[in-house]
């Protein structure tokens, strides 16, 4: 399989050697998109694509995502960067520009129910995943055999409420050591320590189930199963210190009805994990997430 | 308009003169099905409809509805009624027969908002909700005009939680004297009494917005927003003391994005909640549904 | 109904009077967004928002819906457009700029089933269809009472294929006194000959059922029924000389089984229909739609 | 992978020793369900789940798929099929009974594209998919290697049209050898003979992409884009004689707009082929499909 994906992904790279992203937030004011515009017309760049939203034209906060096409693009990277400098001060801009064949380095965190990392492995050996899947880390032994099988490290760390300083440690150095740009929680049960969320703001992605209404607490499925619910759904968001209450990416349901037992409910409620879950992580390896407070800007 | 509908309605009741709705549920046990499928082809019913449903088929609850059509119907109801009473003896059964020519008589109770209520007259216009309006109760004048056009008594009927005990007594003989089978709340934002409840058990429908997460108390799009959900959702359910708690009928979501601000995201609520709330009405009407402790089971 | 509407109107009108959208596509080529973001900067036009779309960025077309805010706007109107002349020939433009405010003037065309129009004259009374609906023009006096109760006027013209022509004429200037802007034929069930749609090119909006497989001729619904179809479609699309093969502008589904006979079908097919028209003509109406070549392009 | 699988349908047959389905078809009459609850009744079984259908209860066909537990199923058995033969007899019934914990031994037909053969193997590995899959046929080398990687054989059998008879004859040794029940044309390109589809009438199921309009013959996905398409779609259906011609088992759409170019069409139509050869195929395997004519009930 790996070598079917490197073909994948090398023929995707020469596709896109000279296509980049450029995300950009700033205050709202009329002239923005004329300078951007400009500035790439300048630097020779064709725009692909481009997506932006206003929260309120009058006085609110812009964003804008442009796909850009440019000859010898890695030339004269640097020097765009710099010349975009001075827009940026003048619309006092957050930005990020990203080279599209720069393929992002992944970690997975998984626990021991492997949905959710059976489905990220599905997509990326179909191709449709475009990232590095540098390694999987588990605080269980059971998904070693089918990481291993497509060549992809697999660390077991096993943790536990007593020693989560000395996991997060050990995390933190291969995470350093393969120079990993995203993390994605594949139902890792395990609560993370501010130091650990802090130091990978904004670059962890995690996936929970949803009911409406809501059932906080223990047996969520139970629960939903005795009231009767139509609907499973789930929830991919960045993990912030507040648990679960990060900004959300995306969501989904399933119907289910009174046939579905609770354990059906489960298995539905996991295929919705899985599918929620890989479009958030796609959608952030395309660069089409920008995170504005506590929400997502999905463009 | 009235018209159009009463020959919709005359047609359907010709069509169904000879067909009823048996709905029953009993502790499972071998057998059930075996008696009352005799039982039906004993007095010459043909079935044309059946569904049913075990919790759990060693020891749990079952369920079944069986929709059937037999010659000269209204001729043999009363012995049919009486002879079923000793099966439903031996298997000590909760059951119920309807007749489908029998349109039930509804009450709307609305408030301002008169999404749901026109979404109900419209499908009713349609014929597609085979109910006699009977009336529409509202604490407020703003949809008597669109109510009264068509033919229906509209009762204006002042409320706040100071004069709940006399208001609700005006409306129960209302209902009383239009002999109301079942009551809508299309979004009728006055708390009703336990009294009110417990006169009309498993007769009120209700309609309320939902949230992945619930965002409950005040402002619940504005916080919604804040949050960047992705999906509004919309929840029907039969009434009971504990309020929005009762037993779901149905539930549905709509996608939003962050283009949608927090009144877009109520307007597509409120397009959710008018679907949603129609199928659990139709459901109703079609005696599609049985509730169990705290839960539907929707045939 | 109608003051309700109006007000409807008004409120809109009101909110939006100094709101254009500008509407372009041209030869792909570096450079167009700069020039239109700078023109519209110069004119102190805030960009609310903006869709582009390039089918290939390397010598194909390039499409873009701008909606704008100036303040002002009708007074400068004028010479927005005649300041744009000049960019729109240096890029070789198709162009348009239109009024938000400028609400069009629709006509529906219906023959005997009622389903589109009363979709329509639902969304329209909802405040979800900003149109003013000027006038309904049917070859049947079925919908007239619906139509007339709620203040628009109403004109049968008899039709058969035998007085085609002197039909049509009496309908082209009932459309002209009307000074109609948007034809729907919401299941006009006469063929309409070349020289009417040629001198209403790309706006006659049309709604047919859809099938996977096809099941043209006769029949339909029954020869879907017999092959256990598990779908059934709807599409809406601008009118051509070429009977049903113009743009598509809109196309959904509804899933049926081996439940639904062919009558249930018909229904199921007619409800799609509705929604896929009403989508159709609203994405029409708020001018979201760019036609090229044979197909379309929905912003 | 293969020892998770075998663990999964090992705990799969032992949950299901005592289970078995019963499907019936027969001209509609008073009296069936009766006759075939008490039989079941009679012979110990508790009804676990039961669907069935009247074409046209007056003079139709009818049918049921009722799916039961008997304690010691396996020893009465063969009495149980005997002693049924009377009712099937009384009622002129078609009938199947099987078992649910017999896996069925399937084979897939696969040519260069594999997303439908990876579809199948994924949801195989995560236990969706209650299979042997006993083989893997193709014309092409391509896919041997993640089939082999999973334990499963894989025959290369070169095929075109100028060898087809001795083709089939290589493929239909291997699928009695291997004793196949059902053979999945996973994007399998070769025509099959009358000959071949006669010996496995209603043991074949194909998968082929569908369009609203069809766009028959060559290069669809080109033509479906030239029109503007908003939706793909995809068939699975028995295999007849008559090409893509035979009963309809299932179909699904995705919606696509005008940015999907028509490379992006076809990715998005092999993901809807996947989802519904897979879907059509567990069915198959509940054995919840009863073909009838031309069409199917699926239950």
């Amino acid at each position: 399989m790996k070598s079917y994906m490197q073909e994948k992904l090398d023929t995707f790279k020469q596709q896109n050697e000279n296509r980049a992203r450029l995300l950009i937030n700033c205050p709202d004011q009329p002239g923005i998109v004329a300078a951007v515009s400009k500035f790439l017309y300048e630097h020779e760049a064709n725009i692909i694509e481009s997506n932006q939203y206003s929260v309120d034209p009058e006085g609110g906060e812009f964003f804008i995502r442009i796909e850009f096409e440019a000859p010898d693009l890695k030339e004269k990277a640097e020097k765009i960067k710099q010349d975009f400098q001075e827009i940026a001060r003048a619309f006092s801009m957050d930005w990020k520009l990203t080279y599209v064949d720069e393929i992002k380095k992944m970690a997975i965190f998984v626990s021991k129910e492997p949905h959710c990392l059976l489905e990220l492995l599905w997509e990326w050996q179909s191709g449709d995943l475009m990232a590095d899947i540098s390694l999987v880390i588990s605080n269980h032994e059971t998904s070693r055999d089918m990481v291993e099988r497509l060549g992809i490290p697999y660390y077991y760390i096993p943790a536990n409420k007593d020693i989560r300083a000395e996991v997060e440690q050990k995390q933190i150095e291969l995470l350093k050591q393969y120079d990993v740009d995203v993390i994605v929680l594949a139902r890792y049960m395990q609560i993370l320590t501010p130091h650990f969320v802090d130091v990978h703001k904004h670059k962890i992605i995690n996936i929970h189930h949803s009911f409406l209404p809501a059932f906080i607490g223990a047996n969520p499925y139970e629960r939903a199963y005795n009231r009767g619910v139509k609907l499973i759904g789930a929830t991919s968001h960045y993990v912030t210190d507040d648990l679960d209450e990060g900004p959300i990416i995306e969501q989904d349901i399933s119907r289910v009805d009174h046939k579905d037992s609770a354990e059906a409910m489960k298995k539905i409620g996991q295929s919705v994990e899985r599918s929620v879950l890989a479009r958030a992580v796609k959608w952030h390896l395309e660069d089409r997430i920008i995170v504005h407070g506590n929400k997502t800007i999905v463009f």
